[in-house]
Parts: structure tokens; sequence; C-alpha cells
């Protein structure tokens, strides 16, 4: 057996650390990413979900109250993908890492919060109206639950991510 | 200037950091503590609230699912305050420690979840019946919203403390 030289150890470690802090980075950005597209969706659903009568999206709570999370949800995401994409294409940080962990943390596991939460309410009226039969309307009602549930998905993963990153700088 | 003594450094460090995760451990117990109480309590007033005909609460999907919901969140944290109250007392640990953070963090993280999507689903419904006006129903099950609602923040509080005991154990 020859002996390992045993030079670089510590800076291969830090080398290592930084990887992972990088790919933990990508990994998040990935999954705002995703979600951003999804409350997207979400948002010009509900927002064009007006067929006259009683099938107007403002005539429920339950389903403003969807349109306003998902418009929120395409503002925040949108503004964390645009930051990170300009921290990672020119290496200068917007906020101190320790706020900007804060800021991440709070944002993303809020949000998720708030997508359940108007997920959930707009489901027992989708599913009373449906019982009267489907129509475009109650479809498309549908199709904005769905999309912000996968939008729920997708945040929720990146809070474990940004709890684990702020714990990390405590 | 007189030098200080050099002497107990690194074990005034260790006993700091057993100091403070023992402060978390009965700071996460206070936390599971009171969401048993808020959901124990959320539990009684929904199951109890019948009052024939059209105020029964089996007869409403949203409201069941909060009764389940206030069941399963009074037996998740009623068993983690016994483990937690039989740790700190005999110091035997029932799970390896990286496991019992993985299993507290999902199950804290997961039923934060359950708690503000059942309570979400159960608002509008009360809202609509209380146009109508007020009656014991109505109000019991404003209450229970109310309880699980607390029972909610407690969770997540203490969601929060077992993804810091996570990360700082990865």
């Amino acid at each position: 057996m020859t002996p390992e030289p045993a030079t670089g150890d510590s800076s291969i470690g830090i080398l290592q650390r930084w990887k992972r802090e990088d790919s933990l980075k990508r990994f998040s950005l990935g999954l705002r990413g995703v979600a951003l597209f999804f409350s997207l969706i979400s948002f010009l659903l509900m927002a064009s979900n007006n067929h006259g009568d009683w099938e107007n999206f403002d005539n429920y709570q339950e389903y403003s109250y969807l349109l306003a999370v998902s418009i929120f949800t395409s503002l925040y995401t949108g503004c964390q993908v645009y930051r990170q994409v300009h921290e990672l294409s020119t290496g200068n940080n917007i906020f101190r890492p320790t706020m900007a962990a804060v800021v991440d943390f709070v944002g993303d596991q809020g949000i998720a919060y708030l997508l359940i939460s108007s997920a959930s309410t707009a489901i027992p009226l989708t599913d009373r109206m449906r019982e009267g039969g489907d129509t475009v309307f109650t479809d498309s009602a549908s199709a904005t639950i769905t999309m912000s549930f996968f939008s729920f998905i997708f945040l929720a993963l990146s809070a474990i991510i940004s709890g684990y990153k702020l714990s990390s700088h405590t």
C-alpha cells in the first residue's frame, strides 16, 4: 500500500462545501422556477375564468382568494428567480447572506402555507358545483386548483432547502 | 490586565451546546403540549356539534375533514409529548437521534399543512351559514376553526425547531 499524500485536504473540504452550496443554490432556483411556472398558469386560468351569469370567478370568495394567492406567488417566485439568476451570473449578492437566508425561508414557508390554504378552500365549492354537471367554468377551476397544488409542492420543497441554509448560517 | 486561564474552554463549549439542546427540547415539548391542548378542544367541540336536522357536522365534508385532522393531530402530538417526557425523565431514546429528527420534522411539518388546509376549508362554509344567522352549531364550528388555527401556529413553530435540529444532525 502506498501512503496517500496529505497535502490539500482542507482545501478539498472547502471546495466540496462550495460545490454543495452551489448545487443547492441551483436546485432551489429550479424549484422556484417550476413553482413560478405553475403559479403563472394558475393565475392565467383563474383570471380568464369569466363566462357570464353565475360563471364568473369573482362571484366566489374562494376563487378570488385563489387568484390573489397565485398572483402573490407569481410575484414572489418571479423576484426570487430574478435575484438568484442575477447572483449566479454576476456573483453580487443583493442581500447579506444571513438576511437572504431569513427572507428565503420566511417567504417560501409562508407562501407554501398560503397556497395549500387557498387550494383547500376552493375544493369543496368546486366539488359541489360539479355535482350539477361539468362546465368550462368548473373545469378551469379544477385545473387552477391542481396548478396551485403543484406550485405548493415545489415551494414546500424549496422551504425545506431554505430552512437548511438558514440553520447552517446561524 | 491579567491573562485569563485557558483551561476548560472546550468543555465549557460542550456544556453550552448541551444546555442549548436541552432548552430546545423543552421548548419543542412546550409547543407540542400547547398544540395538543388546542387540537383536543377542537376535536371535542366538533365531535359534540350535533344538534339534529341540518345542524349535524357529518352532513358537511368540510367539518368531517376538520374533525379527522384534529383527531390525527391529537394522536400525533399526544404520542410526541409522551415520548419526549419519557426521554427527559429516563434519558432513554426510543428512536436513534437522526431517525427521531426526521420523524419530528416530517410529522410537524406535514400536520401543520393538514391543519391549515382543514381550517381554511371550513371557513367559507361557516361564513355562508352565518349569513342566515348565528346558532349554537355555527358558533361551535367557528370556535373549532379558531382552535385548529391556534394548533397550526404552534405546530408550525415546532416544525421550524425540528427542521433546525434535523439540519444540525445531517
